[in-house]
């Protein structure tokens, strides 16, 4: 059964779903993307990424050609018309296509938005039993981390250097400090309860799950210090996890194959991964 | 009049060449490109583009679906279909599209290869009787510099920058040294008649057109020296220019609205650049 996407104004059969070569977003990754996550056929913390998609928009002086009411409406039809009940919903918006390559273009363009869900199993994830095994590389990618765009090459290529290292996922290391995971924010736990994580800035995705996990850290009593941490800390840590749309709170038992805290999922990231998803239940739209 | 564009083994009307939302070039920026110059319908060092081609593909584990031999006959083919006279072949390989969105990929995945070409003046172009005017800016691109990818927005955005500054392009700045043009390498010719340019590393694209001017640098007797140099240097310097596939070598006159020199485009550029299209001729296969 093929999905329904949308693209540009119109719901099309994925196997139709077609941009010219000549669009920016193939020839120049002038792109900005957001996933937004569905439990229950609903839509969790999408108010987050649409504010995010505006911002990295205003970046990078992208016009989105619709509202943000009308998004929310698109991605409602298609959780309908594809009956998902849980995954996610990728959004990618373009600067467009001028039927030419050139690094210049007018201010008039036209820009290509597309939508597309993805049925996959969040909740359940065998990923929270297990916890994942990370491994740390150099961070080598460009100054504006905060801008989501689909400059997305050093990510694939981490992943793929962890999975032939027997690792599900990288964590990103700049000057000694810890960045981020490969596409979600990195967290530990010091010996006192305390989560750290690195504070905001052009060096990191201002992560939603992040957001709301700091906010839920407070109204939970939680403590959280957001602070640059280095790799060393990270494998002397009591816990360590990540956060992300579709992953929630993943912990991770192993970075560069040294066992964080017992080598178990850690009891502060899984209290906070219920907490998490029992919150986002409730306010999903 | 369509021009014949070369897709996936097809030549097809560049207004039927398209590509799925799922293409790992959309989606990633997971693609590498070339661009080769194209004078009396000839191929301009276009076995140095193949041969970046190659690294760039090894480099990220990107397989190349036809041979060097079989892309030059493309190359040629796409000439003929549109009685390409002068101008550039564009060349994109993408690690191709498995159906869905996931940073990871299989080993067998099939890349998509596109060519396209794109008529302009090269030799004629007004610039080399201008010269350029170029601003500066911090280089905020990525760590691997010397592969070919098609992470360009930041390329786009200095340019757009620079157009919103009246000024044709830009140049990159890291710790105060100069690495490259917005698209192309970058020179400095000292008080006494030495071409200065920064050496090779990651911090910077391997130009083809680089390449070949150092070879001439050396037949033709122009001193030549491979060294790191400050934008205050260039604000000094007797004369500027850039090189790349298809400006060949264009003077720089101003940079962030100091003239350089004269003011006027410099005579080692303007010799180098006569050099470089004569020899070009010659060797166009």
């Amino acid at each position: 059964m093929e999905r329904t996407v949308y693209l540009n104004g119109e719901y099309v059969a994925e196997s139709k779903a077609h941009i010219s070569i000549f669009d920016r977003g193939f020839l120049f990754a002038d792109a900005v993307y957001e996933v937004t996550a569905v439990l229950n056929g609903k839509l969790i913390d999408n108010a987050g990424h649409l504010a995010r998609l505006e911002r990295s928009c205003k970046e990078l002086g992208l016009k989105l050609p619709v509202t943000g009411e009308e998004l929310t409406g698109i991605q409602k039809a298609l959780i309908e018309k594809n009956n998902l009940v849980e995954g996610g919903i990728y959004l990618q918006l373009t600067r467009g296509d001028e039927g030419d390559r050139d690094f210049s273009y007018s201010e008039d363009i036209k820009p290509t938005l597309v939508l597309f869900t993805q049925s996959r199993s969040l909740i359940d994830s065998p990923k929270k039993d297990t916890g994942i095994r990370v491994i740390s590389i150099d961070d080598i990618r460009w100054r504006r981390r905060d801008i989501k765009t689909t400059q997305l090459l050093p990510a694939c290529l981490a992943k793929h250097m962890a999975h032939a290292a027997n690792a599900d996922d990288v964590w990103l290391i700049e000057n000694g400090l810890v960045t981020e995971g490969g596409s979600s924010n990195a967290y530990i736990v010091t010996d006192d309860n305390t989560i750290v994580t690195r504070p905001l800035s052009n060096d990191i995705l201002h992560g939603i799950t992040r957001a709301s996990l700091m906010k839920l850290a407070d109204d939970f009593d939680f403590k959280i210090e957001e602070r640059h941490f280095t790799i060393e800390e990270a494998y002397a840590a009591k816990e360590a996890f990540i956060s992300s749309a579709t992953t929630f709170v993943w912990p991770v038992v192993a970075i560069d194959d040294k066992p964080i805290g017992n080598g178990k999922p850690g009891e502060v990231a899984l209290k906070l991964r219920e907490v998490y998803i029992n919150t986002a239940l409730e306010m999903a739209e």
